[in-house]
């Protein structure tokens, strides 16, 4: 298996990717590209492969995997690595699973056209199995993640004013995540009555409003999803009432996580639990797995046999798009534990009201 | 053609991507991405291809594309749009251009077996020379990238303090960018007599040092590189003539800097300024085109006869690494103008002296 990606090169490396590149793979003509591959029962045959510059950086973050492979920047050279390495493993007959998603053209042309025997398969779905379960150290950086865009959450709401549009409180968000050393990976931000959730100069958040903050941020890969509601004065009675449904189903849900739950029971409780209100017309449910990729396993589909397990993370989202009111909803994530689960980053879920 | 890259889609919609997927484009089993088409000598058929919840901000936008063409998450959705798209255009025995080094593998192989007659050629080359000459509302975003990243560069040496590893400097700095909003990329930071430029815990800046901020952000996908220097007291005598030396050869280069003059000339000066110190030995002198992409057009190598054009910006860079005192080195940027050019971001040039 290799794996191709940033985020999975990160996850078999256990947190090391080369710096230099980390928010920018291009250059000139091509683009920086990383390998990890991992010889199936020959672990200590795994390997590396990056840039030159990057052999001392790997070396200082104890890196387990026991290759370090100099290549240049650019896929062609880095693919003529990788090619010179399977051959010299003796697997150019194998199957060898590469990221199709992430593999660049050129790149696979020069491996398919100097390996013609080789099986070519998608390593996505075993990757993302792989990251399903997920380790003590994980955890921790998953609970960093949360807690911090929760708290960066509360403290964009504290900085509002009326009149500031969407897109300024966009810049907020992206200020306080900075501050906590969180990576801002995107804000959707809505103000009622309308729907539309792209920050924008034009739509400014006006008193007696509810707004929400759906917000992305991310340590080391890992993906914090939240949102969390604001109210420009005392919310109205029927905000609060589809705002108290949002909780009343999301911790409905909770209550029923452990070990060994099949995951579409899960769904099957969100819906059923959604339904209750006279408003039901209006509601959304969702859960899905979440780690270092959105949607990654557990799949949470009504149909799904698959029982939870203590390590898995799943991200529960309940919405109703009322009209006249707006777009109401909470997002958490929880860690499913030995005999329960773990709110992740559960901090501001009550109506914040400026 | 068709763009398939954050930064050409960026740079073809002058401006316009989709927030949501702009900081990470992974999700399920597959990622976003998004594509521009031009037909050639057709430019009213012109198109978009990305999800259809991004129709309401691509209008917002007032992208002058014609046609946005819906699509849904993930590779091969998009893919098979662009597939029936190049169809009804009549095009599937032409050629056509895509981004090879960020064409995802399992959608070329998807189009390749749709569309078994076009011939398909790398739009990298082209798209990286459509680039070369910036548009006047692209030097301002450039010129307001450099100069942000030029100011925090001094405001983090101000924040220094004895001991400081270069990785709380990294951070420190991450956090000025944002307060600027501009997009973190990277940041080399060197701290003298060693040569190593990857930020580490391990590293500290101690009293009578040198220290390099090698840093790079960006703004709208406009990236802005900059090295300036620092000294935690006083600098030694031997650091201040390397410094001195520094921009000795970035001034006598940039004083040749007019429309007319062959990139190659610019290598040649630099390579013969640096040469006529007693330390010469330690330097390295490279220029390079630079923009959304570092070395982008024009290519500087001795050989190159390419004239410089009005509008052209070029990346300069001069380093001395010397035995005992450390990695000197001063990188600026300058646009081309019509009598000459026009430093971008030169603020802190001189040793910021902590």
């Amino acid at each position: 298996m290799v794996a191709n990606s940033r985020h999975n090169v990160r996850y078999l490396t256990r947190g090391y990717y080369y710096h230099f590149h980390t928010y920018s793979d291009r250059m000139g003509l091509s683009r920086y590209i990383a390998f990890v591959g991992i010889p199936r029962n020959r672990v200590e045959d795994s390997f590396f492969i990056g840039r030159k510059e990057e052999r001392e950086p790997f070396r200082g973050a104890k890196v387990w995997i026991p290759h370090f492979v100099e290549s240049i920047r650019g896929v062609q050279p880095s693919v003529n690595a990788l090619i010179e390495r399977i051959l010299q493993l003796g697997l150019e007959k194998g199957s060898i699973a590469i990221e199709f998603p992430y593999f660049p053209t050129d790149g696979f042309q020069l491996l398919a056209s100097r390996l013609p025997w080789v099986t070519w398969v998608d390593a996505t779905p075993l990757l993302n199995e792989l990251r399903t379960i997920k380790r003590p150290e994980e955890q921790r950086t998953i609970r960093e993640a949360y807690s911090k865009v929760a708290q960066c959450i509360i403290r964009t709401f504290r900085q509002c004013r009326e009149g500031i549009s969407t897109l300024e409180i966009e810049e907020v968000l992206r200020k306080e995540m900075a501050q906590e050393g969180v990576s801002f990976l995107f804000a959707l931000i809505c103000a009622g009555p309308g729907f539309s959730r792209a920050p924008s100069p034009l739509i400014p958040w006006k008193r007696g409003e509810i707004l929400h903050i759906d917000a992305g941020g991310e340590i080391g890969d890992y993906v914090a999803d939240i949102c969390r509601m604001g109210s420009l004065g005392p919310p109205s009675s029927q905000a609060v009432a589809l705002h108290t449904a949002c909780l009343e189903v999301q911790n409905g849900v909770r209550a029923l996580i452990r070990p060994g739950v099949p995951c579409g029971e899960l769904v099957s409780a969100g819906n059923r639990l959604a339904s209750r209100y006279e408003f039901s017309s209006y509601a959304r449910f969702v859960i899905h797995g979440i780690g270092m990729v959105p949607y990654e396993p557990p799949e949470c589909t009504p149909e799904s046999r698959r029982p939870l397990e203590a390590g898995m993370v799943l991200s529960i989202e309940t919405d109703f798009l009322y009209p006249g009111v707006g777009h109401v909803k909470i997002e958490d994530a929880v860690l499913v534990t030995e005999d329960g689960s773990e709110g992740l980053g559960d901090a501001g879920r009550e109506f914040q009201v400026i």
